[in-house]
């Protein structure tokens, strides 16, 4: 057999286009090459369903195991409480589906801010009359009223679902997903969060938190696209969402997405082993761009500044002007990848929910840049000079 | 920029390893190494979010509405029919769910031969209570007793779901898809066919037939693991089964795998293109073994053998014999690659309900052949060899 690593290392070398610069990886990001070389031979020798018994199956279903043990060491849990499922959002939809229908949740606690794979599953069990829902209140900057969160936990007689997100894709606010998880113990919620942002970005030991379930997704952090996890606390029991047959222990139907699984294994694992480099790198990509456009660009402010946010995400308001309206698509014409806000929503919605929720007015664009590895500071600086120009 | 077609030219030739023989081509396939060749670009420079509406994010988009107008082109049917799900599991999932939930059908009439992907649906709509269930009466060669479906259809006053395979994934047997359509169509009833095995392998026109969903899965037919399809016909109205951002007209939130969607697409095309050759080759291939079977190994006898069978699924019965008990775990030790039944159900169950519901008794051992365009007669010759040494 030709061997596959030297192919990749050969060819594999760069991730994107050196003519554009992308600040955008909180929407997705480029696979890591390193993970494409783990992906590629199950994208072509062993290519067995791993249900099957005869060895190409024995082989993916190895993989897939192995992958599940890695995946569960590093997030601090069990192998038996990691499920791979397509992506995010149905980690998400397979979450709260379970605490309505298996854990008996009659009410819902979330934010306004949460991502729509969470809002909008939430509004449709509420329409449905399965559940009712609330909102908790948030400080202006984003972050969770935790006395309003155990107020209404307080004074809530039925089963409630907690559902927050770790790290807000917008506004990069955090969750004291630690005291979120106590509240939850102390009256007895279920508590799901969202880590989309987080895994593969920070450091989660799930030993040390009560939490029922956390979502993932593998292409948030140099993984690939259609793959993510669930976490499903051993102790509580749920059915499952997708129906069929018996694979993922009989909690996820469908033949597995052998690659994606062994691709997003990778990616977390390369993604812990450089965290402290990565995070220190991209901590200061960040820094470095909020000072250069706070000394460049007059009337610039930040979202949630006043608190820790993930590195990864600087949330920038520039004074509203004719021109600044059309800064994302300026940017764009200048082969600068910047968004407005969540990607699943660009094409559709009439600007960010995130940011009305947050009630700051509208006299100012909202530009949310985020960093990878991959970034330098000289596409920092190209950028903050280009924005100079436009606004 | 490196050429990627080149590279994968020179060095993805054999999909799988020379020293197997792999006849269980319905429970997955090989990725056909040009179908990998079109999805690589899209796990390396072309990584946008499709969602996202700068220059990366444009491009994946156009990447997936192609892989969409080609996909429906080749299915007779509007681009707009056409929604890409992560397999055939999830997409059977969403037409059962959507026809309970948003076309209120309140029976199901299916078949004990189903996929558990079906089954498992179904049964778990029923116990909730939501609807009631039935099957379809089955002539001993697993073919569907119409005069029994119209029958039914007759004399149910709910809003029906009828749900019957394409083509049977371990015995072959085929539906008579227009004519179960016909009766649907005559009886108000919604129809669901799961198209897992015959999508990619034989010609379907939905603009000819009466049908209101059809499953399909990437993978069986040379294309990647952990993409499918939903087709949804446009005269019916229903909710996403995954709710979150926009993607998929609102019909399937999460990011795209858009590098499986390609795949997907890719794989069509090359199926559709070469059907005929292929068809005629791989058919040749299953008669050529069954006259071997028949001339060599004493007692053997074929499931649906009176009946026509989709060309390549052969599905063979042995008599049970000390040694034949262990058949499959022989053929494995000696390189062989066949399976009992579905692979979906291979570790866990006691044989196949499959099987096991055309009531023919025990005293035989069943063993299903699957056939691609990558098997050879040598390889045929070599298993018809060695089946006569193991019984």
């Amino acid at each position: 057999m030709y061997n596959i690593n030297n192919l990749a290392n050969n060819f594999f070398k760069t991730p994107y286009r050196l003519d554009r610069i992308y600040l955008d990886n909180a929407a997705t990001t480029p696979l890591d090459p390193e993970v494409l070389q783990t992906m590629l031979p199950y994208m072509q020798n062993q290519f067995g369903n791993p249900s099957s018994i005869y060895s190409y199956g024995r082989e993916t279903r190895l993989a897939i195991e192995t992958s599940r043990k890695s995946v569960a060491k590093i997030l601090g849990c069990k192998p038996g409480e990691i499920f791979f499922t397509s992506g995010g959002t149905e980690s998400n939809n397979t979450a709260i589906a379970a605490a309505i229908r298996d854990l008996h949740c009659r009410h819902i606690i979330t934010s306004p801010i949460e991502h729509h794979a969470v809002l909008h599953t939430v509004d449709h069990y509420a329409q449905t009359g399965a559940v009712t829902a609330s909102f908790v209140k948030l400080h202006s900057n984003g972050e969770v009223d935790y006395d309003d969160l155990e107020h209404q936990l307080e004074n809530r007689s039925e089963k409630c679902l907690v559902t927050l997100m770790h790290a807000n894709n917008e506004i990069g606010v955090l969750l004291d997903i630690e005291r979120v998880g106590a509240l939850c113990k102390k009256y007895d919620a279920v508590f799901h969060s969202d880590c989309v942002q987080t895994v593969g970005h920070y450091p989660i030991n799930l030993s040390a938190l009560h939490v029922h379930f956390i979502s993932a997704a593998g292409h948030k952090f140099h993984g690939p696209k259609g793959t993510g996890i669930l976490y499903v606390n051993e102790a509580i029991n749920i059915k499952p969402f997708i129906f069929g047959g018996g694979q993922e222990r009989n909690m996820r139907a469908g033949t597995e997405n052998v690659y994606g699984i062994v691709g997003f294994a990778k990616a977390l694992e390369l993604a812990t082993a450089n965290h402290e480099n990565d995070k220190t790198y991209i901590k200061s990509l960040k820094s470095y761009m909020q000072d250069q456009l706070q000394a460049q660009i007059p009337g610039v402010s930040f979202h949630s500044s006043d608190v820790e946010t993930l590195y990864t995400v600087l949330s920038a308001c520039f004074p509203k002007t004719a021109k600044s309206e059309f800064l994302l698509m300026s940017l764009d014409m200048n082969h600068i990848c910047a968004s407005g806000g969540s990607a699943c929503s660009s094409g559709a919605d009439a600007g960010s929910h995130v940011i009305r929720a947050l009630n700051k007015g509208d006299d100012f664009v909202t530009v949310r840049f985020s960093f990878s590895k991959y970034n330098t500071t000289e596409e920092i600086d190209a950028v903050v000079k280009k924005l100079k120009d436009l606004i």
